[in-house]
């Protein structure tokens, strides 16, 4: 790239500089800043003014002081201290996940300068994993952390804000929430419930799962028990196999006893930590089923309200942050954990067979298209996601898929 | 995945919550949320704790005007108003990097209710591109807006921290720079120059170029002129070829009149506002020159430490964000432009001869290993970059490629 060279000895620097209008009236941005809000920087320009003003009150204020009393400054709001709690799906210190919400908590506090402080509270700690939800919607807690695909049973085609199988990778999801759409259905769906929606982590490509027995054809996929939830689970169903619903929790003894041949959990980083390695045979990859899960903050609406808009705007772009950092950490983390795996405990990976994964491939499509059938706003989801992977998919052809190809020689 | 289910009847809250410490140990977090900082979360919350302190202070002085004459606060620097100027080595409003500046600028005004006021300037505005680096390393601007390898000039191995030919990919680099080592080291290098540095966008896989000469084998590159800088021109040039720089700006003219033979620019958003499939013959992919290009923002060290902690996180916090949503932005968009460069302008799409991307492999390892021999950093800095680029090529071959082939079918 290298967009601007040095200007030429006879340059005025007053002439260099290009507006460029032309191409931004072509693709207009539709960056997403906040629930149901399209901002134009103009728009952002007026919102910055407006709180110049307050700054500048309250600095009159404050140099008030100094000389005498002086009315209170007309919005004291800034000063006040809010107390917020986040529920999460997480055990405490989950590494990645819990310790995730714990990152989005510290900058929020840190950016605030203590005006919001968030308390992080693991799973069952105030309320059950499950229960997260429901306990933001009313209010008892104004964020929670977890993954959309948690709540399908509220609103089924939430799934799509999570992943979907053979769906977008993590780098495409944000590319659709943030500049494709997707956060505003994200919120439009959320408004339902009270919520501001916000994407807040991504684990990136997940493994297949943990085997203990071979699968070379579609034949050995017949009454295969593996703990696999959600639509993925739905395609093993139809692909012959038996679907079973475990908390992470039980899955090493369920595993080390047989009740199950096989489980997915999440990649090298996690399931080095769960031990799986000790319990089962072959690690398969790639995970077909989760090829970019999306972690979520969900806020409150009226207690997000409340907030003054630097605020708002700090709570959302701590979720943004979060987002990225999350990933990174996995990818990090996943490269480690994953030469453990293979130098130390010799684990034997594997890649799924064709057979398998044609037929995943084709089931997968058949089942995340029956969940848009269930209203005009799954429609609008489903229609919006499967247009935008369509499009990003013929761009990774030539970019991303392109280019590791060719560094993989 | 699905962490953790809902518990079972019989389960107490307060018995579901696990800590996970042993993990945490293993893989020690090396989160990077400032110069120099390395911040774990017991850390973090002493500084928040610190700035709630001030928070309560704040607030006592507003209520104390009220009542009557108080004491100011003993930090009433939360009141002041920083003036910033952000200089730029992009047109103004350049779609997607200038464009991304602003987007930044705004995080920073609106998060801190105007107590910092960033001001952008395009190239030229203020100082010429290429000398915003000296303008903000003397202090005449507060920030600058770029990209690391334009200062190569300055110290050779800051091209590391843009990118590298056959080298990570934006979900690399980002995860080894917040969570590999990568951001440290950028830090030791700019505390040379007085300068905090961050990370603040990516324009993800590039494209390999326009070509007006057709490239299926190595004899084609010899002689062939094209426009392409850096570490990758080098390439170019012991491959046989004759890099060119020139302006962005002298693009279109030079490939136009047969002055130049091909050149690389970005990707189908910025190539299509430039127009560059109106003069040329084929579009070759991939951008092995440029994987996943990271763009900078650099701080004078002395602004960035006067401003109170909770302005620092914002302004670091705002890059982060820049970061993110440029590279979603340009997949989008480049979504977009794919399928207006194709059905639209019928531009014929070609891949690089693997005979020719094999010796640009062989090439790039060369030219890259050189760049360590300078000094000590700049070894330390290559080590690091090649070992992280190890672990996530094992990584990537079971995650992000596999997936990406699978779903290609």
């Amino acid at each position: 790239m290298h967009s601007c060279e040095r200007p030429g000895p006879g340059d005025h620097p007053r002439n260099v500089p290009v507006e460029f209008h032309a191409n931004l009236e072509v693709f207009p941005q539709v960056a997403y800043t906040g629930p149901g809000i399209r901002i134009g920087l103009h728009v952002q320009r007026r919102k910055f003014l407006r709180y110049a003003g307050i700054g500048a009150a309250l600095a009159g204020g404050l140099a008030g002081c100094k000389e005498g009393p002086t009315p209170a400054p007309s919005k004291p709001a800034a000063s006040r201290v809010w107390k917020w709690k986040m529920v999460t799906t997480w055990p405490k210190n989950f590494p990645g996940l819990g310790s995730g919400a714990e990152f989005l908590a510290e900058q929020i506090n840190v950016m605030s300068g203590g005006r919001i402080h968030v308390e992080v509270y693991g799973a069952g700690e105030l309320v059950p994993a499950f229960e997260i939800f429901d306990a933001v919607e009313s209010g008892s807690a104004q964020m929670g952390h977890g993954s959309a695909y948690y709540w399908k049973g509220k609103y089924p085609a939430l799934q799509f804000f999570s992943t979907a199988p053979f769906g977008m990778t993590a780098m495409e999801m944000n590319s659709w929430l943030y500049h494709g759409g997707g956060m505003q259905l994200w919120q439009k769906a959320y408004d339902r419930f009270g919520l501001v929606a916000a994407a807040s982590g991504n684990t990136g490509v997940q493994m297949a799962g943990w085997f203990n027995k071979e699968v070379n054809s579609l034949d050995d996929l017949k009454g295969l028990k593996m703990r696999i939830p959600g639509l993925a689970g739905e395609v093993l169903k139809r692909a012959g196999g038996t679907p079973v619903n475990l908390p992470g929790g039980e899955l090493f003894t369920a595993l080390q006893s047989g009740a199950i041949d096989a489980t997915e959990w999440v990649g090298p980083y996690n399931d080095l930590a769960f031990g799986l390695h000790k319990i089962a045979r072959y690690y398969y990859y790639p995970g077909w089923h989760e090829p970019g899960t999306a972690m979520e903050c969900f806020i409150n609406k009226a207690a997000f309200e409340a907030l003054p808009e630097d605020l708002q705007r700090m709570v959302l772009n701590a979720c943004r942050v979060a987002n990225q950092d999350m990933l990174a950490e996995y990818i990090a983390r996943n490269n480690d954990a994953l030469e453990t795996l293979v130098n130390e405990h010799h684990v034997e990976l594997r890649k799924l067979p064709v057979e398998v994964t044609e037929r995943f491939g084709v089931l997968s499509e058949e089942v995340t298209a029956e969940l848009a059938s269930n209203d005009d706003l799954a429609r609008e989801i489903f229609d919006s996601y499967r247009n935008f992977l369509k499009k990003s998919r013929a761009w990774a052809e030539i970019s991303e898929r392109a280019y590791l190809n060719l560094r993989a020689g």
